[in-house]
């Protein structure tokens, strides 16, 4: 899975019916300083993440084998809302502390 | 799911016979700011989406499992034609805006 | 599926079993503009294409699924030859030109 | 597979739950001189691999065919801990003498 | 599949089950003109390739399908080694000439 910060959602009327009821959130991947990267993907939310959240996502055949997007047509999903980040043995991210 | 700019279509004759009859499209990634990463790709159309229109594209395994794409040998799919993005609690995008 | 050139063929008598009497031709990645990106991949022939020509290759899974890689363990695979690319309007790419 | 160190573990509690008892360690990826990329990932432990470790990750379906990952919606898992690498001719990674 | 060079080996004891037995290479990615891009990668050898030798890599789920890694959790493997490339009508690699 990569990490990624909740940015937004996206809106769309016309659309393949098998995404019909998923909520679609953008994305932007961080890097290990938790900056983002400049990539920015369009993604499930399996898990009921919001606005601003540090998220794991998954990528590829993976992301259609959540409990809700089972056999959806979907290549990204939110797999996760982080809550800590421990790194070299010092919390770089925490979740009570983001924002 | 990645956000792109239909901005072509392209045309073969000599293809692989299970393309017959899909509409293969030109597809700019875009970036957060909507504009061009430089990333080009060709997508088959899912859902009747025109040129100039901002898409939303899956790629992998998920493309062919849309209805119009089933056990098609298709690597991109246009997925969704974008209405909005919202963004930091403003919209970044809206269909009737553009163009 | 993504835009490339052919420009030229691998020879391997070494080889995966499975890959006999398959033709491997190298193929430049092209951009928007049908310059080459600088990325260079080696992908099956599934319609008969050859050298300088502009073609769709389509990757993962997918590049399994043609009628000539059926079942074949092939991670990119040829699918069309191009004849015209229409973009913004102007036809920015014709085989008959092309050369 | 790619060469990783594991820098540090992640923590979700709300999250899928296919992914409840794995651990899930934030790995760098690594280039030819064991320097990193840049790149970081978050994988799926199948080896018992520890804090500072190098080790080979695998990316996309193959991520769910590990023992402890069967079936469950992983994209990244570690594969291996790290002995050796020699490269031209020279150890150029060993365990031992990592730290 | 990409053309790579054989730069190396990797020893790995404590690893997922189903890797035994299999010989794991390291391998450089080589660009157009034969140079290193810089990106490495860990790849299963399923042809008896050695050190050194310019080879084609598949990835992806195509790396689970050769006689040597069928079913096995491989994400890369080695399918061929190469005995010439030529490209725009001149022979720019010949691997008797190599070395």
């Amino acid at each position: 899975m990569l990490l990624g910060r909740i940015i937004g959602t996206v809106v769309a009327t016309r659309k393949e019916p098998e995404l019909s009821g998923l909520r679609m959130m953008l994305v932007r991947e961080l890097d290990a300083s938790f900056a983002a990267t400049g990539k920015i993907i369009v993604a499930v939310d399996a898990v009921g993440a919001g606005q601003g959240e540090v998220v794991l996502y998954a990528s590829g055949s993976s992301a259609r084998q959540t409990q809700v997007t089972q056999n959806r047509p979907v290549d990204h999903v939110i797999m996760a809302v982080v809550d800590t980040v421990t790194s070299d043995g010092e919390v770089r991210y925490d979740k009570q502390q983001d924002g």
